[in-house]
């Protein structure tokens, strides 16, 4: 079963956003963290529900400046959590949906992520996650 | 307090969304409603912590059409459920944020719903929403 997790959203300024986010949504980020093999750095909202996760390039090359340069800040990505992601790809990929990665690598917030291309989910940039230790059956490396 | 209630995705082929979405996600859709004043028809999809509302032109000049035209297909809003909304926007007005109607009109699920302008917030299309009946403040006058 997938469960909304969180929702990606690219931004440039990072004090200038977190700023915006923090009036906007009546509270501050709770967590701050640099993926460096992404090249990117995340700001997370706990909004009840799900997460919002605040997207800045950490370096040059990141594919965050990239989606600005050519959409410009918004919304980036939706992300749902699965109990178990090696059988959730398989079921995809059975399904006829394209990954971009479909071999999970280690993410923001203690967990291995995968993405599906836009082009096969309506233009939607969706990532599956799995929290490491959540779950027994993670083999990744099938 | 705000909640991450729904992520709205514009599409403009419903037979062949719905068909995606439910192998994307596993499920089929629990709700279809029709927004005459918006000109949208709504799919609802319940991924436990928060809603898809997958959004499609019902008649000819619906921001829907307008948006896929400009963008494509794709993430079109974040929204926000409250519990006190007329609150809640006097609280970002003062916060310098713009509206794009900041007196609340009845949207799809029994919700009241306004829409702050994606200028003033990174580029995010941003709803609040209050399900109507949910809260005795819901003074939509003032």
């Amino acid at each position: 079963m997938m469960r909304l997790e969180h929702i990606g959203i690219a931004i440039a300024d990072p004090k200038k956003s977190t700023e915006l986010f923090d009036r906007l949504l009546g509270k501050s980020g709770y967590k701050q963290e640099t993926v460096e093999s992404e090249k990117v750095t995340t700001h997370f909202y706990d909004m009840e529900t799900a997460k919002i996760e605040l997207l800045v390039a950490s370096s040059e090359g990141s594919v965050i400046e990239k989606y600005i340069q050519k959409r410009g800040e918004g919304i980036h990505h939706l992300a749902f959590e699965v109990d178990d992601l090696p059988t959730e790809i398989n079921r995809l990929k059975n399904e006829g949906f394209q990954f971009i990665n479909e071999k999970p690598k280690p993410g923001a917030d203690n967990k291995m992520i995968c993405f599906l291309h836009p082009k096969s989910t309506n233009g939607v940039l969706v990532e599956l996650c799995q929290t490491i230790g959540k779950n027994e059956n993670m083999d990744f490396e099938n």
